[in-house]
Order: C-alpha cells, then structure tokens, then sequence
C-alpha cells in the first residue's frame, strides 16, 4: 500500500476528531492535500499526476460549507424581480401527487388591450426564468432580450407577452425547493410532474388575469412541447401555436441524455436524495450534468470549427483534468451553471420532459388516472392517499436481456430490423392525439445540426398535423448553411428563427 | 430542517463509533436507511419518492467491502489464459514518461508461414482484450468470434492473426493497475500514454516474434487508429491497412463525450485519485461513465425501433431511477461493465484517444520531444526526471471565454462563421502527415448512424490518402439503410463490414 493511501485510510481517525459541519467538507480534501504535499515515492518510475480540477471542487465544497455555518448553503435561485401569482386552490397533478397551494412567478411585455385578446403566451426551456426580457424593476437582460420589444418578433406594440417560471422550478414558481405544508422543503416529496402539469398551473395565471384566450403560444425546446400541450389541452384558448425545436413526443435518445446528467447528479453524495437544503448543494453533481447537457446544445461541426484540437497550454503535459479547449469550455459550462439553478428542479424537469406524449392512447390513460385521483381526492384523501400505493418503482426482476455487445458477439438483426424509419408515416396514435390542433395555425422550426430535439422530430409534428388534416401547418427547417447552433439556435438566431416567428405572429 | 435530514445529520455520531473499514460503506446508508424505513412527514402534501437505483449501489458497495476485507478488493481484470510477452528494455513514452520494462498480452490463430510473411496485427478498441476469438486455453467466445477462423474475413487458412491488449490496459498488459518498481499500483503514477504509444510496444513484440513486416493491419475503433499510426510509424513493416470506424486525428465532439466520462469516474469518491487498488474501486462512476458512452456506441433512430418510448414497467409510476425502457438498457449495459475493466485504464486509454493527430506538424513535435527525452535518459535520467518539471497541467487563469448562452442572448456569428465546413478539402497538415502511406492499400469503412466516429471522419481518411498520392485507397460508408448500430457495427455487421475485410485482403 502506497503512502497515499495510507493517508487516505486515516481519515475516518481524523473525522472522529472533526465537528459536523466538518464532516462533508472534509470528504474529499485529506486525500488530495496529502496527494499535493507527498512528493511521488521516490522508487515510482514516473511521477504522480497532478489533479487541479478536484482540488477545484474541493475548495468549491469548502467554501460552500464556510458559507453555510453563517447565512445557510441555499443558492438564491433568484433572476431577480418579477410578478408573483398564488393560487390557494389546489393543483392535481398527472400522476397524482397534489400541490395544495401554489405561486407562479410571472413577468409581462406590452400592455393587454381592452378585449384581453392580445395576449401571447412565452413558455421556456428546462432552465429558464420568466426573465425573458428586460424590465424595469429587472433591468438585467433577459434570455430572448432580442426576440421581444417594439418591432420585434413577439412585438410588444401589439402583443402582451406574459412569460412564467414553469412549476417545478425554482426561479419563483413553487418547485422542490418551496416550503411544504409542514414548514419544510419539499424536496424529493415534491410529485411527480409533466408538461401538461406546468401548463395548466400556466393557465391558472391566465384566470387570473381574466385572459380566456391567447392570440399565441409561443414556445422553444421544452416550450415547445408546452406550447403543443396548451392547444391540445386548451384548444379553445389558444390561437395561433409556434412550437420551436420541440417535439410531440420524447425520443429514447434526449431520454438517455437526460438520463446520464440525472443519475451523475444522484450519484453526488451532496445530492442526499435530495434532503441537501440545509447543507452542501450537489454542485459537484450540477456540474457534470451541465456539462453534459452542454454535449446535446451545440454541434460537432461548430466545436470542430471553434475548438478544433487547440488544448488550453500547449506548453503543459496532457492531463486527465481538463485540458483541450472543448473541456475547458465544458468545464466553464458547468461551473457557471452549478449554483445558478437548483438540482431537484432539475431532475423533476427532465424527467417531465422523458414523459412527454401527446400520443392519444397516452393521453386517455392520463385523463382516467386524474379522474381516478379526483374521486379520491373529493372523497377526502389528499396527495398522500392519492397515489401513495405505487409511488416506489423498482426495477424488473429480469433486467433488460442485453442485445449483442462488445462482449457478446452475435449476428446483427435481421433485414426488417435495419429498415429505415419511415417518420413520412406518423404513427396514427401521434394523428389522432394532435386532432384538436387540426384547426390552429402553427409554426413549427427545426434545425439541422440539433442533436437533442433533431430535426426529426419537428418534421414529424408537422406530418403528423397535416395527416390531422390541419391545413395552416408551416415547417421550416434551418439547414446546416443556416445554423450550426444545433438546439441553443433559437437563442441566438434572431435573423432566421426570430424573423419566422415575426412573418407568422403578424 | 426533515426528520430525513436529521438522520442525515447524525452520520458522523455513527461514524465516530464504526471501524476504519466500514467508514467507505456507510457513506450513503445510513441516509438510505433511514429513508426506507422512516414513513414520509404527516404533514407533507405528498410521499416520499424512493430511490431502489441508490439503494442498489449502496448494497453493492458494501458488498464489496466485505469482499475486501477476505481476498482484496480488486476485480480480477482478466479475459483468461493469453501469451505473456516480456519486455526488460525500457519504453519511452511520447509525453516523456517511461516504463521500465512492460508486458504485452497477446493471442495468435492461425500458423505463421515459413518466411514469416503472413502475420495480421488486429488492433482493438478501447476496452477491449486480446481474446478477440477462442482459444484452446481458453474456449469462451471471443469480441470478434465470427469474423476470425477458417475461410472467415481474417482467414486463419491463410494468416496468422495476432492480437494484443493494448498498454495502459488491464487484461495482462502493463497499465496503471500493474506493479511499478516500487513495489506498488501505478495508480495515476502511469505516465500519459499516445495511440502511438500502444503501437511501438506492438512492434517490439513483433520483434521478438521475428516478424518483420506484416501482412495488414487491422483495426475498428480506436484500433483503426492503430492501424493508420502502424502505417505512418513504420511504413516498411505494414503491408495492408485496414481503418474501420476510426480516424486519422480526433473531434472535439469525440473528444467532449470522452471527457464527460472521464469526469463522472473522477469525481466518484471512491477513485480517490486514481490508488482505489488496496480499496472499494468507483463502480459507480465506472457504471455512470459506461453509460454515457452506450449512448455513444448505437444511434437514436435504433433506440426508437427498439425501446421507443416503453417503460419497464407501465403500471407503477414514473420514478427519477431508471424508469423507460431505455434507461434500465442503460443501468443494465453500465452495471455489467463496472467491475470488468479498471477504470484508471479507461481515463488513460481515453486520454490516449483525445490526443491522436496523424497531422505532420504533431508528428514533428512529438518526434522533437522524444529526441529530447531521450537525451535525458541517456544523460542518466529517468522518466521521473524526463517530465517531471511541466506534469501539472492547471487551466488558465482566465476561463475560456464563453459564447453567446441561453444566459448571454447575442447575436449569432457572422456568416462567414457558419459556413459549412468544407471536408472535400482536408488539411494540407493531414495530407503531408499521411504521407507515409501514400503507397499502402488502404480500406477505410465508416457508418453513416455512427455518432462517435462519424462518417465524415472516415471519408476525412479517404479524402487525405488521395490527396497524398494513394491510388489504392478502397472507402466504404455503410448507409442507415445497411446499419443503424452506429459505432457498434464492426462487432455485429458480419455480412458488410466482415465481408468487405475478407475481400480487401484475399
């Protein structure tokens, strides 16, 4: 046994002497101080590498645990000022949990005019705020600060843009980091969300403010599908729908995706199944999800064309820390991202996204769940009683039979395996599904080089409505001459994404 | 604060009471504990989710600690009885490192001829070992069972086929889970390690097999890397080339979803910074690093054939463990992997990968460096003196700058940014670096569902060999139409990717 890991198998002595508080800061540090002071044996052929982006994190922790024996860990998952609407009725949720009360943090563009017929209807990305654009109170800007304004592509010389923090999030609609009725975070108590959860709580706001109709729903990624979602839940509220880089369904390739950056972030013991409130936030956890959601934003060709094989100091030895430009721009990604967003609203989110499917067979059996859990919730049981019985999924017994691998060769699938998709087809569950969309105007966009929602998918909701036989269906597709942006291209491309949706609102 | 995050609290109490052993296991029990067996809060608006995927890991790090405290920890990192060929001359290493003396493990079919003309080198990927196909010695079926034997693609009628286990493997050749001079585990003492690297250790088995030139090179993967490196490093020893799903220099995109890996298994704790040898190795972050890279090794229009959008099981509700179908393929590919390969040998074989670049300008720096290196050592010193001034790399005092972000709206690029990138015309750089094989015949095949090693990058190899002068470059692109495995093809497709070797070479 080496020197080091003799100094890494005294730390449970050490931790016997350490405070509580102590405890989680000093998970990682004996072992790479001790790493960092021990010159290499001096009998090892080669020296020990050095590791600074763990020395990072650990100071990282430190730091967040210095902050917390003073004012308490919590990131402020602020964007700062906006509107707040609180809604003491209760919300059901599609798989039965309840939200007894509920706030929505919302924040208004324009003015509504006198027929409350100008409303438009903003609806984001897994980690957006309701700061879309700047305001006053907020003048920081906003995440389509281009897109909205006088003149602009949601033009608010005509149009009241309202745009909402999705619940379950953090940026002031009621998510796993609000306060539950017993005075605590909800944590992973908080239920299980989807889509057309987010947009009903959406339309709760617009009862609110007496809008019983939106010009437009407007919306990219994930509000994308939410703005799909709202005409089909809502059809007689809705008028025109602009579904940017979204989809009808979720694709098992976004749901391994998001899959990884969920268990990379389960796996941070910080994450504590995510009691991590009043302690360390799983930032190390965030990171790495972050990151690799990052991977699914952009594209190759762009990264081949910014980053290419340039490292960060091509004077220095390579390293198994970040060291070619990608990584550090990886890294960067995370770290940014690492306290600015909570960590269970992010699970929640995503896994809302997997479950997204505006298939009408899916759509039926959700209508008679909630029926099922609204008899159960009149006759007096709240979300506890309501879907306590099957709340815990385990794995099947039988794990899934593996098909031929790297360590189980076998013959490929047979002829009628490889066919190609036929996505000119939709499935006639997806058609019937979007049928109450037949009559509604909709834009849908998609981009080329998306590898998260591709381009795929947006040519299959346009299909799929035309088979509907919605005659004001328009699909434009940016090309790769167009957009190498991959998914983050409706954040940036005001020329081509913001002057479709400016032809078509107007 | 929860009674949750009380039981949380208290865990250093508990620890102050377990022994040194035990400190590793119950890092996450006593919170999982607590949480199974406490019934959610009274008062809480919903249940409690569970988490059986945390339970799961959990129970697998105890076992393996009390495995430990029997025979040792260590998973025995082997694929059966193989050849063992030693080396006592020293091997420098391309950043400078160097190894005493090292093992090849290897494995031959086939009879070599009287003039010793008929060797194939077979080259591998990743993680694999040199069992590419059953042995007397050892009768389990081998990754590339089907395409090596009588009358097969690599026809042992007519060849001799030899494969190794790459150095900074596990499978018996000298990796930094084997014994340095001192007595102890490399560990992340290892020295950083080239694809160039791998191949000399090769040659000097070939050496000591009296081979002088071989019959062809063949590689898929990583060893399509190999393949091309054997070529440019010793032309006059390499007959054919075969390149399958490889490339003559790595993407950033390639380089970014390895880097993910790399990370996810360093911040598990139980890496411990590379000495988890005498320990509990990080099976979680192995489990969550092979996870990734399944979703790099198939292609979403497969997934959606094969999973769409099942979930294992329908009746129970949706959990934020593994949940669809895809991601219990997922787990399931992850958890059979996590102890079969040593993960210090996955972050340097990564490494190795990132750093490939055939372009001539690499090639003159690395032939300069190694030039210096080996002044030292004949000077007296060692590796630890070739590179111990610059083994710390550290990131730049100012991050990289980021781009426009869904935080930062901005403009897109100028137009000229976006153009598309124009791979008719490879690099001058790759042309004179591939200059060395403008005389070999070369088969270079790539899949079009391949997101690891796109297709492009193959076409990148084609491209550069005819631009170098070669006349005998035979390229193949198998269509979405012949494959949707994606990367994993070359294991499965025997008709197309076996059936195109065998012609190439006969």
């Amino acid at each position: 046994m080496s020197l080091l890991q003799g100094a890494a198998r005294s730390l449970p002595r050490s931790l016997r002497a350490a405070g509580r508080q102590q405890y989680r800061i000093l998970r990682f540090q004996p072992i790479s101080r001790s790493l960092s002071s021990t010159p290499p044996s001096p009998n090892s052929s080669n020296p020990a590498l050095s590791f600074p982006c763990l020395d990072a994190q650990d100071a990282k922790s430190a730091r967040l645990s210095a902050r917390s024996l003073q004012s308490g860990p919590e990131p402020s998952y602020t964007t700062g000022h906006h509107e707040r609407f609180h809604s003491d009725k209760p919300l059901l949720l599609d798989w039965g949990g309840v939200l007894p009360q509920f706030d929505v943090a919302y924040e208004t563009w324009g003015e509504l005019n006198a027929d409350r017929s100008n409303a438009i209807l903003l609806q984001t990305g897994l980690s957006a705020s309701s700061h879309a654009h700047s305001t006053k109170a907020n003048p920081k800007p906003g995440w389509w600060e281009k897109f909205i304004g006088p003149g602009k592509p949601l033009d608010t010389d005509k149009y009241f843009v309202i745009c909402t923090n999705v619940i379950g999030g953090c940026y002031g609609s009621t998510g796993p980091s609000s306060i539950d009725l017993d005075g605590k975070h909800f944590a992973t108590r908080f239920p299980i969300l989807t889509i057309e959860d987010m947009v009903r709580a959406q339309f709760r706001l617009l009862d609110h403010l007496k809008i019983s109709k939106l010009s437009a729903a407007v919306g990219s990624s994930m509000g994308g599908m939410q703005s799909l979602a709202a005409g089909v839940l809502f059809p007689e509220r809705v008028g025109k729908i602009v579904s940017i880089s979204g989809c009808a369904r979720s694709h098992p390739y976004s749901i391994a995706m998001r899959h990884t950056q969920r268990q990379v972030l389960m796996m941070d013991p910080n994450w504590a199944r995510g009691y991590y409130y009043d302690s360390i936030p799983p930032h190390s956890g965030m990171k790495l999800a972050r990151e690799i959601a990052t991977v699914t934003y952009r594209s190759g060709p762009e990264w081949e064309k910014r980053f290419g094989r340039k490292r960060a100091d091509p004077s220095k030895q390579p390293a198994l820390c970040p060291d070619f430009l990608i990584e550090t721009y990886l890294d960067h990604a995370g770290e940014k991202f690492c306290l600015e967003y909570d960590p269970n609203s992010l699970l929640y989110i995503s896994k809302a996204m997997d479950l997204f499917d505006l298939g009408l067979s899916h759509q039926l059996a959700m209508k008679e769940q909630r029926a099922k859990y609204q008899a159960k919730i009149a006759s007096g049981s709240g979300g506890q009683e309501a879907n306590n019985t099957s709340c815990s999924l385990t794995l099947p017994d039988q794990p899934y039979q593996e098909q031929p691998s790297a360590e189980t060769p076998a013959t490929p699938h047979s002829e009628t395996d490889t066919e190609k998709i036929e996505l000119e087809s939709p499935p006639k569950d997806l058609v019937a599904g979007l049928a109450p969309l037949k009559d509604h105007e909709v834009l849908v966009i998609g981009v080329a080089s998306d590898i998260l929602f591709p381009a795929w998918q947006q040519r299959e909701i346009a299909q799929t409505l035309v088979q509907a036989g919605n005659k004001k269906v328009e699909h434009i597709e940016l090309g790769e001459d167009l957009s190498l942006f991959g998914h983050d291209t409706f954040l940036l491309d005001l020329k081509n994404i913001g002057g479709a949706v400016q032809k078509f609102l107007n």
